[in-house]
């Protein structure tokens, strides 16, 4: 293994999380909310810390391979959350090191799983911190820095893909650089979009800020302990619409720009994830509407609101879904391990991947009553070779073996009742946030233990890298000589 | 579709069940404990409309397809049930029909879920025949009618194969129904040594015979409200013993018996599935010690008792294992998943296609590691080719598919929590029996409402004929001319 390679580019990612701390640091002179100390120390330490790794770890031979590139998105992702967790930590907002670093993984990971009782006290550029983390984890840490930094070989851009998310990440351009760049102005222009309307509502510019973070990387952290619920109509629709919006694979966009129209409208991953909001929030708000008095347009924005929350595994609420009747809280449970299209800010196991499952099994029955016959899985018009459907049916069953220790191990956490650690495990491997029970909408994961809290952070980072970085990472292969 | 032989096949399953009741009906001569009419009655009714449908469909065109085998699998195990189920109506033991259908499917499925409070109660012929049906169950209906009538084709023996359990039902020899007979004679062979072994110890014939069925077929009714606890260690050790020993693939006997000692004993499925029993004997016996005094011998009995019934998937217990500490609780639930091995008459995953999934993940590791390393995944010895692989893959994203879709449904039961509802529908798909909480090894299914009473009976034959039958059986294309 290029050891040095891997530490090198780890400083390089530590200067870059000093240069985004360069915002919250703004954002606390402005409001002097005594936040530019803590912001200051931080950012110098990411700094300290970044130059020592790169000029120790300087080195001419730049190439890496496959095991470097899993190994850098594991510890590049541990490392910036716990620098990331130094300010909240310092100001003593959250005085505890393994509540910071849950909450700052919670935010790199966007999955908005909060141990915060009591949000609205927090300070305005903790707040900003904390949803930023958001914006930045929904398209990459990595992505960013390659996007940024120019003087990287090909081949090293090449293997730090390990990040981005998604089965098929399709090729949007042939250079991998150009893609992050893509990649990031397309991101930045919905966001930028999305707080436009959000403020041309009348909601607050700070605010507006907070919620796009949350909606646009599909996070969830908010600022009022109501999450959502205390805003117009108007907003939650804005919010809901975009968090569907961040939930559809970015090429489809791509494709838009590009004028190829067809090419994007024609996505059967597309489709089948507008298929699954439409239909679970037509379910959803017929069974809730005598919750809202028989009222269907507040029923159905609720119901759509919760949808798109919990498909886009974004996990902002506008009602306590927790207290809905039983088919809404099973569409929603079912919802969390759906999660939204590949190529998204959005996490679960994703559509695309249950569509191929769907069509592999579709085939295998074919094949069981026809023994003779020969068909091919096809999926966005093209046929789908045998080493991808393997690899599909091979993450799947990973997934799921992946969240049984999960859950196993967090089942140990005395006081908590089975539904409760269930979802809790589900909210936070799939980078939704709340879940049922204890872990509902309106509490929080503060009552944890510390280790459960450091499992759970785990699971996250499972969650969001897609389970293989992080399991080279810890495989003890990876770290014999 | 040959509807004609589908009907006669039925009809000929019929007449095997008249036949199979002969057994529970000279029990109630003996104990004249008032089953005699019961059974005659359904004896009858048996007879009567096998009869009727073999004569009325009796056709020159005996050629079936895969389709047909489906179909008469699905159907052949519903009509077998319902049948099955009038004596208990008739006799009054079981008055309401949809409870006697549960307790059918429950034991045909070899499940042992039961909705009966009071067990002790049951005449001894109703309890015979309702552990006779474990043991009818475990092999098979379709395998012991293909074993018995000499007059099918080759072709139409081939496509009854569907109920035969496990993904590499091996050839035992050329011609199927010698498979089907070696594996009854087997299947018997082992019965006997079990009974005999329990009578040498003290146990009364009946009770032996009873038990007996209910260890081979890996089903679990019982006919004590404690299950096996009130026997002497002595018979618990035994039926621990045999409930590894039926959940063993049974391939390996017959080669055992052609004194192919190697090729048996280097079964990879064979080493993991012991080794899975054993690791979950000792972490669960260290961590209910402190429940037994510190008491090592009677821990461990306990421990391994309660891990060879639940990974045998036949339910029988010996303490009240919804008690025990969270560990043995969670390990317990994931043995449920996995079940034991391939050809056996448990239930389950199995532990080959869990052996597949982990060496298929290890190819992608390595694969995502090394890209240009060509390797193969290899299964007692030989390569596995990739439609396998896919087929392994979709089974289990199929398996949990319809796991989440039974649960989905199951969880509106009002009055019963989550862990109940899951573990129901766990013990019942995974054809176990008893779950936790509410459905734990001292209660009962008797409380769920009639629906879910027949949605957890579908469920149970979900799991015993491996999903593809039922869900042709029931998808609407199949009903379509």
């Amino acid at each position: 293994m290029n050891r040095k390679m891997v530490f090198y580019l780890i400083g390089r990612i530590l200067l870059l999380e000093g240069g985004l701390l360069l915002l919250p640091l703004a954002v606390s002179l402005y409001y002097w909310d005594g936040g530019q100390i803590p912001f200051l120390l931080s950012i110098g330490l990411c700094i300290l810390l970044g130059m020592l790794l790169c000029k120790l770890f300087r080195t001419e031979n730049q190439v890496i391979y496959a095991k470097e590139g899993f190994f850098v998105t594991a510890i590049a992702w541990l490392s910036v959350s716990a620098l990331g967790a130094l300010p909240f930590v310092i100001s003593g907002s959250i005085p505890c090191f393994v509540d910071a670093f849950f909450e700052t993984v919670s935010g790199f990971t966007t999955t908005g799983a909060s141990i915060l009782n009591d949000v609205e006290s927090m300070s305005r550029s903790m707040l900003f911190w904390r949803s930023f983390t958001h914006w930045i984890g929904g398209m990459g840490v990595l992505v960013l820095m390659v996007a940024l930094m120019p003087n990287l070989s090909g081949r090293t851009i090449h293997v730090l893909r390990a990040e981005m998310p998604g089965p098929t990440m399709g090729k949007l351009s042939p250079r991998l650089r150009d893609t992050a760049k893509t990649l990031y102005l397309l991101y930045i222009a919905m966001t930028v979009l999305e707080l436009i309307l959000l403020v041309a509502g009348g909601m607050p510019l700070f605010d507006s800020a907070i919620h796009t973070f949350g909606t646009a990387g599909t996070g969830g952290f908010g600022m009022k302990a109501a999450s959502i619920a205390d805003y117009s109509p108007y907003h939650q629709w804005v919010i809901a619409v975009f968090m569907m919006l961040f939930g559809v694979n970015f090429n489809l966009y791509f494709l838009l720009l590009l004028r190829r129209f067809r090419t994007a409208l024609r996505s059967e991953e597309l489709w089948t994830y507008l298929l699954v909001v439409l239909g679970a929030t037509v379910l959803i708000c017929i069974n809730i509407m005598p919750l809202f008095d028989n009222n269907v347009a507040e029923s159905a924005r609720a119901a759509y609101f919760q949808v798109t929350s919990i498909s886009s595994t974004t996990g902002f609420s506008t009602v306590n879904f927790d207290q809905w009747p039983t088919l809404s809280r099973m569409i929603l449970v079912l919802l969390m391990f759906l999660g939204a299209c590949a190529g998204s800010t959005a996490g679960g196991i994703k559509v695309s991947r249950a569509v191929l499952l769907f069509k592999t099994y579709r085939r295998e029955v074919r094949h069981l009553l026809h023994p003779r016959a020969v068909t091919s899985v096809r999926f966005e018009g093209k046929p789908v070779d045998s080493p991808t459907l393997i690899s599909v049916g091979t993450y799947f069953a990973l997934y799921i073996g992946v969240f049984a220790i999960f859950w196993f191990v967090v089942s140990f956490q005395p006081g908590f009742d089975g539904v409760s650690n269930f979802t809790a495990v589900a909210a936070c491997f799939n980078n939704i946030g709340p879940g049922l029970n204890l872990v509902g909408p309106a509490a929080s994961y503060a009552d944890y233990g510390p280790f459960f809290k450091v499992v759970l952070s785990f699971a996250m980072l499972f969650g969001r890298l897609e389970i293989y970085p992080m399991l080279i990472f810890l495989s003890p292969s990876t770290w014999r000589k």
